[in-house]
């Protein structure tokens, strides 16, 4: 009989697993010594802050390789295939979103394994919860184009489709981005748009803050910079 | 100097606390006694099922009204200007998503009372991950419509817009017409577009299946009836 595919959330920054993890799922965690992973060191370091009861020299860690194929999924999943339960893991929250996991998950329904989701912090639920928009209707972009112009024309077609469906638009940058992103969210956004920003959530550092885009050009810069962030986006 | 408001997620089914709440989240609860609810009564057995240590006659517990004004917000948030903590708690899973709570968490952001969102189970979110469909680009939109002509349209639409932006759309339905909705969807998509079924999630009975729309058709009908679920859908 096969195994099973536990889907493990792994913390958003240095905050003890007692702050982000149901008991039930620290201790499936702790009993499974297979992880399917993007990288062997930082997993390893969740499982420590995980107080991981065994040694880690007895937990195999799997790294998903670049660009994976089907044959690799069905690689990493031969020894579930075999009856041993595995758990996958991101760098941080959940599991299959926002990261490259969603292929395993897939791949384990073509072979009919159990997928059993734990419940975890996802940086993305936790923003939506905190800026108050709209909660019924929303969407997940990933992180916008980079190049200004094609940015700039995003954020605009962003918004219009956001007034035009009443959808919270949710998007992230790379840390050292998120001042810039800011000042273009403030430059090109309607000044009665509600934008939220959600900075180190979970974290002594969590900062969140929902306001129009005209009261953001009047406040102070937050200090965001360096700090993991989403932006929310509803425009009414 | 003014509260907090925490964003308590509620269980999804009639699992512990321990499968769903990690412990400082439920120590948070514990020491609050203003809780901000859409049913006092759900609301006192959630707060049992999280074994609240207070006689729960000291607990206040104020109702959302129905249609709320800001005059509302502003009433349920004056304990919490005064200096009291809160917890608003939706009827089941994360405050905020998918129920009336947003409205509250905007009325905190002008007050600028701290909001402090709690990680808890999320049944769109615990979905999304056990997919395996697209978690780098999702939509969230609640029930479609009821009319078959109108409901066969809207379908339609998200399954073209599916395809266009690689995106997963995901959404709800009552439990009592679950095996309907499953019908149109079999009906009205195409052979190769995938589908995620998640039924009762975190609970006993948990039930989820990604399949293409031809494999659905082949299998038999799941047990599905009366139980909360969730459809996402994404054609490749």
């Amino acid at each position: 009989m096969a195994g099973r595919l536990y889907l493990l959330p792994a913390g958003l920054g240095d905050s003890p697993w007692q702050a982000t993890l149901p008991a039930q799922a620290r201790d499936i965690a702790c009993r499974i010594d297979y992880f399917i992973v993007e990288n062997a060191k930082t997993a390893r370091a969740e499982l420590k802050r995980l107080e991981y009861p065994r040694p880690l020299r007895e937990v195999e860690t799997a790294e998903i390789p670049r660009d994976p194929t089907a044959a690799d999924w069905l690689r990493l999943l031969q020894p579930v295939l075999a009856g041993r339960d595995a758990a996958l893991m991101s760098e941080a929250g959940c599991p299959a979103v926002a990261d490259p996991g969603a292929g395993l998950v897939r791949a384990a329904h073509g072979q009919e394994i159990r997928v059993v989701p734990l419940v975890g912090p996802s940086a993305v639920l936790l923003a939506l919860m905190a800026s108050g928009l709209n909660g019924q209707s929303f969407a997940f972009h990933g992180y916008l184009p980079i190049p200004e112009t094609e940015r700039r024309e995003r954020i605009t077609v962003l918004e219009q489709q956001s007034r035009r469906e009443r959808r919270t638009q949710i998007f992230i940058e790379t840390p050292y981005r998120n001042a810039t992103l800011l000042d273009t969210l403030k430059e090109a956004c309607q000044p009665a748009t509600l934008l939220c920003v959600a900075a180190a959530l979970t974290t002594a550092e969590e900062w969140i803050a929902t306001r129009t885009i005209g009261q953001w050009r009047r406040a102070p810069a937050p200090a965001i910079a360096r700090k993991p962030a989403l932006f929310l986006l509803l425009a009414e």
